[in-house]
């Protein structure tokens, strides 16, 4: 259900957001849980649509060490075809007497030559199986070059390492309300110079037409200079605000979706890092209040953060 | 042909483009399509001239993979030689009577010991061999850094993986005009704070004197947030646009450019990347509209991006 | 003992530290000597607590080198159990009657083959062995990926080789006081562009309640061009400090820190480095003068930097 | 021979150059001429005060080589040492007689698993010399990680790939005098967002004390879009130039320096690269003018760039 109200013009509207305003191109949601754009893209080749670095870097680990196993067993295969179709006799070594367990031995000589094991028993002999060798062990170093340069950096990519609490929340605030969601940092990382945006997009009807708005939300504070414990993140509802005049039924009866943003500065990577979420409104949660997340430790020495807290509020009447 | 009228004093012209303004020295174009400068450097050696790093980044792969083969190959030759020249009565297992045999298991027992495959069907014997293949051993792994690196840092380097529509167009927008481009991501990536800046070179008589001027060109928005789907820059041409005046003629005999540079975050190489590309004033298409690139996915969940339409546009009277 | 005093208006309190207010989350420390948190995290699993990278980049050398050693002879343990399993009839070349040496001769096997040394005096024989022997030189050849990359990671992490003096002073300046501490460059590098934030927390009683109150302290000079020589960080001590008015009492008694961090760019990283230090009220000297620090070269030729007078002072009566 | 003219006090001084003011620990050259500060640090341990990786990325490619080597001769030479030792009986293959050449075999050996080339016409016997063998194996994967990453570090490490002209010099100038050097890019690199800052270090003798004085000079354009061609920096020697009312006189006696530092975007490294240099008032030409440096490609295609023509000048009457 669209929205029908007027909007106070003091709001801020944001355009840039990489989103049409057209709402007929609107498929649900704008980015997805995990921060990715809700796009699909078309009319362009596979190939040319796929950035291969950008998948093997963000697979899952068992899709990416299968990937890496596949290839390995089939590049094997092509070159032990080659051995096996050139002749098991230009192998030195072989002593198997069957076809198959020939092209066993030579399946397995592929592979020590491959891996630059080079054991030995099997070597190649004469020009051609020699060369198709010598040019295996090089395709073998280039490929690894590959394989393990992408595992590496896999382990090594900058991430932004925080959690955002599963649902916003609508809170009391100094005798009004506000939009509340935190977010903390939970590995043993130092960020520092941290940044947050919220942009709001929700569907309007403006003059019949219903239009995808975008409006940047104020935050109370949207830097911090280290993100060492939790941040509750707080867009104080004034009359300034889209959210302004909303109620539980606005809450629940809305399409549309908060956009959050977050960049900081990684000391281990020594970079910026980025993180993207969405909530939709089905996931604020009319009337609550976080609860704290941090206390002292039993012996004074240190503050203790409870990550499991991070999405634990109680119910407040507004 | 140089363009003649008087320049609104309001146009803000441009003096740090890293281009001069004698005309005399503008040969075609200041930058070619994919965004590089189009100068030639002379005065100084090739091999001071060339960035090994950059030139080996972002020659073809053909043509990369074709020095790997060829360096491959010839280092090989050259420790092949140096083994034959010492001797291969001190090489362990050579089995060859005639010289050419000879020089053949030479080679393949370089090209084992330079990929450290190592079988040993055939080893070095004596001092002066052994130490040969102690060196060659070295090198293969040095020069192997070098090649897999390469390999590798091709495959990961920050691109940004963005298209520019083919022509620039001359719309009609609010009531005047206005100069349009269309930018948009391609890959499965998530392009941040991108940024446009375009200026504008021409051919310009001033006092007798054709001289190149450049422009920035006002936009009517240069960043985004998010670059998620297709972004149309739009110059709108008012009074204080160098273009203001312009009809069809102009654009076909003015000589000069639009050189396009744009800015953003790639969040998986949490770093900036840059495009540049430009379009010449034939490149420009007097009077035309872009048809509209995203739609509403067919089950609702998602906005689908035609990147086939990008330079889709539709001829206007102006 | 909280401190009592009334503060002056213009102070500028710093909310946005990353750290609470509510002083009975305060454990002791914000921010340890050097400069991590000091902050305990809970409620969320061990792994999902700890980012590999991190961890495995920051550990101390032989932890590291410790883990590496381990896990190379568990992992062969692991492959030599498994060829002992299989039989050592399937090892061309095992000369051990012995189950003990057999169990040994297994295990430098699959060292070989997991270095991908493969003598070849002992290799695999039958499908099973040989495909034992295949995956284990993949997987050498994967994890020796991750382990020479750290390696490799932690050589050439951008880091930023500037020491801190070891105390804060508290020295005359200009006709009044003003806090000082120290910061010095000690290695090989070039360091840009270096800026300083220095905030100070202490503990802080208004109506009865002790809270955490974070200041932003105004340095006569927050930034230089080039860290080159040491780098005394001056905060005077007006009507606008929170230290005004502050005796050798109060810097004994108040509970509180300061926090320093740094942010400059290193030329061969060619990328911003970070760190962060802390002072506890007991590390502040009251009434003290650093004493200079670079002198000329006997030759002439060069400034000398004496990095060991980093925190040189002598004592005075303020 | 120290300054003695009144100053302007339009003259912006500059506090953070990252020197001192005091002028007696000024020794000769504050910066080099290619770019490093002229200090020399004592007082910290010799491995404290180097930072490896800095050190190995930045000698010379034949030194680096040279240390490779060394290391490789060395540490084979230890291994050798402790396999001798243990005794080559318990070395499959050993074939020599003699002492020396039993400890070459051991030497050989020894390379052949540090390489993990491992023929295999030597082998290990027993349990200590294969775990001495293992141990070599996997501390030659390690240590060619270091010594591999270097060599691609250097190969691929972010430069300023610009070069400056060899003198400044004073150029007549709309009517009065300027200060002009010219900076130009001469490899196949993208350079953008090019930022120039020049600060003028000079001995200035106030109320009879002689102090170092440093000064930022306005520059006519500090900032390029796009370092293309040559980029002439050009400082107007206005009432407000600390040079102003100089003569050929002052030029020649004063003592100091200009400090040049440029900053700029390489599109290849995706990543800032800086660049410094320095011009005693010797290296200062007083009355001269820069010969054009670009010119017009004879097939009128492109602009021809002379980086040979970077320091030419012709002398002129001021």
């Amino acid at each position: 259900m669209p929205l029908r109200k007027k909007l106070n013009s003091k709001i801020r509207i944001d355009k840039n957001t990489g989103f049409g305003s057209n709402s007929s191109s609107y498929g649900g949601r704008f980015i997805t849980k995990n921060g990715n754009a809700n796009v699909r893209k078309t009319g362009v080749s596979f190939f040319d649509s796929i950035s291969w670095y950008h998948t093997m870097i963000t697979i899952p680990r068992w899709k990416f060490l299968f990937i890496v196993f596949l290839f390995y067993f089939t590049i094997n295969f092509v070159f032990a075809s080659i051995y096996f179709i050139l002749g098991v006799e230009h192998l030195n070594g072989i002593t198997a007497l069957s076809r198959l367990d020939k092209f066993g031995q030579a399946y397995f000589f592929s592979v020590q030559t491959y891996t630059t094991v080079g054991y030995g028993h099997i070597s190649p002999k004469g020009f051609l199986t020699s060369s198709v060798a010598a040019i295996e062990a090089l395709l073998g170093l280039l490929s690894f070059a590959i394989a393990t340069g992408l595992l590496y950096g896999r382990f090594s990519k900058p991430k932004a390492h925080v959690l955002f609490s599963k649902n916003a929340i609508i809170a009391p605030y100094q005798g009004r309300t506000a939009l509340m969601l935190r977010i903390s940092p939970y590995k043993n990382t130092n960020l520092s110079e941290a940044e947050v945006k919220i942009t709001l997009g929700m569907h309007i009807e403006e003059n019949g037409v219903i239009t995808n708005k975008f409006f940047t939300l104020d935050l109370e504070m949207n830097k911090v200079n280290a993100l060492t414990l939790s941040w509750t993140l707080v867009h104080p509802i004034t009359e300034d605000s889209p959210l302004y005049g909303f109620k539980e039924k606005e809450y629940k009866n809305t399409i549309g979706e908060l956009i959050v943003f977050t960049k900081m500065f990684d000391d281990m990577y020594s970079t910026n890092v980025v993180r993207r979420t969405s909530y939709t409104f089905e996931e604020i949660i009319y009337g609550a209040k976080f609860a704290p997340m941090f206390t002292r430790s039993e012996d004074d020495s240190k503050t203790v953060l409870h990550i499991d807290r991070l999405n634990l509020f109680e119910r407040v009447n507004l």
